[in-house]
């Protein structure tokens, strides 16, 4: 039997996405955020509003990345979510977060954490907050890259956000391949 | 040392999305969909290329089901991403799906994936594909809600999906709690 919740933003996984900015002095300050997905191939969607330190700087510059939250870091993505850009100026400091220009934007890349998208902004709507961004590239530590080149899921240890507890998850275990598993049904 | 991969839609965790819509007979069809996130807290993004019979009969009722994919049901989950309603008309059939009308919106609710969420579109864009709906509830199985009426994230198994390698995960073990483990840092 289904019960009813009422209209919550109920998606799972979600994503921990640590999304960064320099202001218009070029000093480096980032959010995290769980509304965001691939908006295309090379293009990604953001729900921000606009009263945060990095939207301002966002806007200013034009350009941001997105680190993908890890297992290592629980702790300092979830600070750069309680805590403001706009009251604590040394605030990726305080993470423990060092950060390094990006080579194709305007943006500051987290070292510590080890896959980015490093991204223009195509346009934001204040009204909805709704942000649209094109992918320009991803980096990754060399850590999490196997030898053939793709990525190694269990060395980026991704962490999920559970929006109905507050909490966050590991991933656990490969149970499936995608575009394969279902041919099985054919 | 961080190595460049280019412009790709590199998010982690991205979701398994099971989109859900009646064709203009009443015919129940399904998507597989990892390009999606909450747009606020009632809203849903959505990209999805026009092509699909999904999204056709998206634009024919003006509505759609969202159920989150889990470990019970990868192989199902995939089939509806490999095979189209354009040439199977009964492709949820095939994958073991049965439906339900929801009770706010004119459109499935899959029976077997414990969390659906019921939305009503708000616009789609046919040149980036872009999808906006609003969410009118969410219904779950009440074998994933605890007895204080939360979600059991462990029983509810959603599924992440790892685009760089084709592959679907499990979530493995709590790591954190949001909004109150950054407070060490302040």
């Amino acid at each position: 039997m289904r019960k009813n919740l009422g209209a919550k933003p109920y998606l799972y996984p979600m994503p921990v996405l640590i999304v960064a900015a320099y202001d218009e002095a070029g000093g480096a300050n980032a959010m995290n955020a769980a509304w965001g997905a691939a908006a295309g191939a090379q293009q990604i969607f953001l729900c921000l509003s606009p009263g945060h330190k990095t939207v301002k700087n966002i806007l200013a510059k034009g350009a941001f990345t997105v680190g993908i939250g890890d297992a290592a870091h629980v702790t300092a993505c979830d600070y750069v979510g309680v805590a403001s850009g706009n009251d604590v100026p040394d605030k990726l400091g305080k993470a423990g977060f060092h950060t390094s220009k990006s080579e194709f934007v305007d943006a500051p890349v987290i070292q510590e954490l080890p896959l980015a998208l490093e991204c223009k902004l195509i346009r934001y709507d204040t009204e909805s907050h709704h942000l649209l961004g094109q992918i320009v590239n991803v980096s990754a530590d060399e850590s999490v890259i196997l030898a053939d080149g793709k990525l190694d899921i269990e060395k980026l240890a991704p962490i999920a956000f559970d929006p109905a507890n507050a909490a966050y998850w590991t991933l656990g275990e490969k149970v499936g391949n995608a575009f394969s598993d279902g041919k099985k049904l054919q």
